[in-house]
């Protein structure tokens, strides 16, 4: 970061002083999102000059790793001639990632600047559905066929390579594009039979993914194999692209982010934090604050119908925070840690038995310990300390049983509602904290009450 | 899933009519992850027997995919041929990963039967801090030297291929072994002149991380820059080691996930869920459960002091509830957002200006939404739906009025603790939900106490 920061400032005072070839020298040592990241800061004056001092290949990685508003600014700017030099270096995919991202009459402008076949590849990502395989995968991947050796292998990769996203893995197809097998780079150039067939030397027993198939569910599988690439086939089972590791290293942090921003009681954002307005944080954020709020009016009915018990014993209503937090705590310790554990695939809803259980000997130890704990607290601080007269054994003991009970309910709901949103099909994500509290909220009370008119009154 | 239960099932079958030959043909066709996951829910006894069945290197490349319990099982009844034979169709990564898992009697059978090369670059991976760079690399890359011409390397790449973990990405080294440059296999296969050098065509501007690395830091520079593999450097420049895509992929679920328990008030767990116990549960639960509920002490506290007021307007106890989780609702949706954003090298401390500024306007929307609807909700639904009498305009006025000041606080809280944590070198997860939660309840109930008294006395 502290070097980025150098860097940014000498350049900027060469390109102020106009010292374009020393700009020109430095930024053709530096990576693509090194570049794009310092790009991220200039001026729109100095962005274009920048750019185009950049050798064309260097200048369509760093391009793809542009934020939007960079990318559409140049693309204004750019005459045909600069465009179609930038998407003719650019692979399929990141050319998909753009398009998506701009308004329609610079959609129309790219489109009529690729060449036509990556125009018919591009329109078919595009007629995927939103995250699913076909929408992240690439077109450009190395086929072979059966028959071929080694040495015709070499050859067809040196001469068909330099496009393609990866040449390490390449996918052996018939004649009707289904795929028969693979071999990679390493079996190639480990092989010391130049006439051996591809077909002798292909592992035919692939693992593939649908075009249809859920973006995430497509990175856990190629992370479960360490893959460097999957191959994706469409309903009739032609290979129609391949998804690259760094995507998926992509979807999956991604993916991460959702269901995170998701358990705070938020809908995903697009943007990064910084890129993202005020206005659009507070869309992303009231509908949840909204609903919660409105779900309150539960635990205010259950008071409100106690009020004249909570008159007698006003004490009482000290100890309600202490309850509602460790109950809503228990509960999200529990919906979290089985949230995550549904987003990694570790548990099924096949599991909620043996979940339920662990659920509920953790709870019991939890509830145990708090409300021994919390009997103490009670007694010595609140009672003996600040010798407070209405904390009596009584209460006390109210209040502890009350813990013990809402710290096994909470374990119990938190663990139980993750896994029946995903088997109903929705998301488990939703099922975190805020949720949970509320619910959890309004059952502590209503074991607090029971316990407290049992036992006090 | 389902695919694999039924194989499950069919090869315990077939094992238990001893048709050994059928399931050694099944398992050749399967992936090494797939087995492991098959062998998980084995008995004893099978396990052995099923293993014994693999040829060597699918058996090894299982055995690194296994769970620790059943490694174990198997080194224990491995003879020293058997377990010399497994180790050897290892990568010393793999080899360090359970080698850190075994008790010490296992340990020294295994480095027993390595190589006295592989041991030494086993014990050197060992000394390095858990999650550093150097504890998460392999030693087995691909090194050539400036002066070899392309046909040179791919003879030795030949030569060494077979038991380096990448072969696409060579590292050219100085007789020193300083990190001179790198060639990427793709741009050896696609050179035409068999007899140019190295060191033409390697890139020499190569991105290195040092031993010392957080693995966090390592996998997000590996996925930032899109790279197969990263070398890793010691103190003194002398190359040491590659981390590869796949481990970098590991690296950030497992982050991921450390980040999203440590966000549910837990100290994150070694293993996964189902297979770790309710004991280990309990403690990595109970003591933020502990914490949190002594500071709870806090709104006791508060609410003792306004007891008085509390007994003459009993109708204020009930809104208690809706203020406090809507102001850990928003508080944490603002902490989470930004410990996510610290997470990905989105928002440093340096923001910290452009922080506060943005949830500062978000709150103030978020704020006045809830407020309106929270005045127009008491008024309407307590006040004349439920006929309360108690709920009177000034009762509303200064619930509402609380609620936004509660939002607005709850969200300046939220947004600047993990920033700081960050800075004063603690983790910023520990600044979520929970925490946020106990601080702005008491915060809460000073505003709401101070405003009804204002109002209402």
């Amino acid at each position: 970061m502290v070097q980025n920061a150098t860097l940014e400032s000498t350049l900027k005072t060469l390109v102020e002083n106009k010292r374009y070839s020393s700009v020109k020298d430095i930024l053709v040592t530096m990576n693509p999102s090194d570049i794009a990241a310092i790009f991220d800061d200039l001026t729109e004056e100095q962005l274009p000059i920048m750019f185009r001092l950049l050798p064309k290949a260097l200048a369509a990685d760093s391009f793809v790793e542009m934020n939007t508003d960079n990318q559409e600014l140049l693309i204004k700017g750019f005459s045909d001639t600069e465009l179609k030099q930038v998407l003719d270096e650019m692979y399929v995919d990141d050319t998909v990632d753009i398009v998506e991202e701009m308004p329609a009459n610079v959609v129309s402008r790219i489109l009529k600047q690729v060449t036509p076949e990556k125009r018919r590849d591009i329109n078919e990502i595009l007629r995927y559905p939103e995250n699913s395989a076909g929408s992240i995968m690439t077109t450009e991947y190395i086929s072979l066929s059966p028959k071929m050796t080694v040495s015709e292998a070499f050859k067809r990769i040196r001469e068909t390579g330099v496009d393609k996203e990866t040449i390490y893995t390449c996918y052996v197809l018939s004649s009707f594009n289904r795929l028969l097998g693979l071999v990679s780079a390493k079996s190639l150039m480990l092989e010391k039979d130049e006439n051996a067939t591809i077909e002798s030397l292909m592992q035919s027993n692939v693992i593939t993914v649908n075009t249809k198939m859920d973006q995430e569910e497509v990175a856990k599988t190629l992370s479960k194999y360490n893959f460097m690439a999957l191959p994706v086939v469409d309903s009739e089972d032609r290979m129609v692209g391949i998804v690259t590791f760094d995507d998926a290293m992509d979807v999956m942090v991604q993916e991460a982010t959702e269901d995170i921003t998701i358990m705070s009681g938020q809908t995903p954002y697009e943007n990064t934090y910084l890129r993202t307005s005020p206005w659009e944080l507070f869309k992303h954020r009231i509908p949840w604050l909204m609903i919660l709020m409105i779900s309150a009016t539960f635990t205010g009915l259950i008071i409100t119908n106690f009020e004249s018990a909570l008159a007698v014993h006003v004490i009482l209503t000290a100890f309600i925070p202490m309850l509602m937090d460790t109950g809503g705590n228990s509960g999200s310790q529990s919906s979290v840690t089985i949230i995550r554990a549904i987003s990694l695939g570790e548990v099924e809803f096949n599991d909620i038995g043996k979940v339920i259980l662990k659920e509920f000997l953790t709870s019991l130890m939890c509830g145990l310990a708090l409300s021994i704990a919390c009997f103490a607290k009670v007694m010595l601080v609140d009672g003996l300390l600040f010798q407070n007269a209405s904390v009596t054994f009584m209460v006390a003991f109210s209040v502890s049983l009350t813990m013990c009970l809402t710290v096994v309910i909470a374990k119990l709901i938190g663990c139980t509602l993750p896994l029946v949103a995903k088997k109903i099909g929705f998301d488990p994500a939703v099922m975190a904290s805020p949720f949970i509290t509320t619910i959890v909220d309004a059952l502590s009370l209503l074991i607090y009450f029971a316990i407290a008119t049992a036992i006090l009154f």
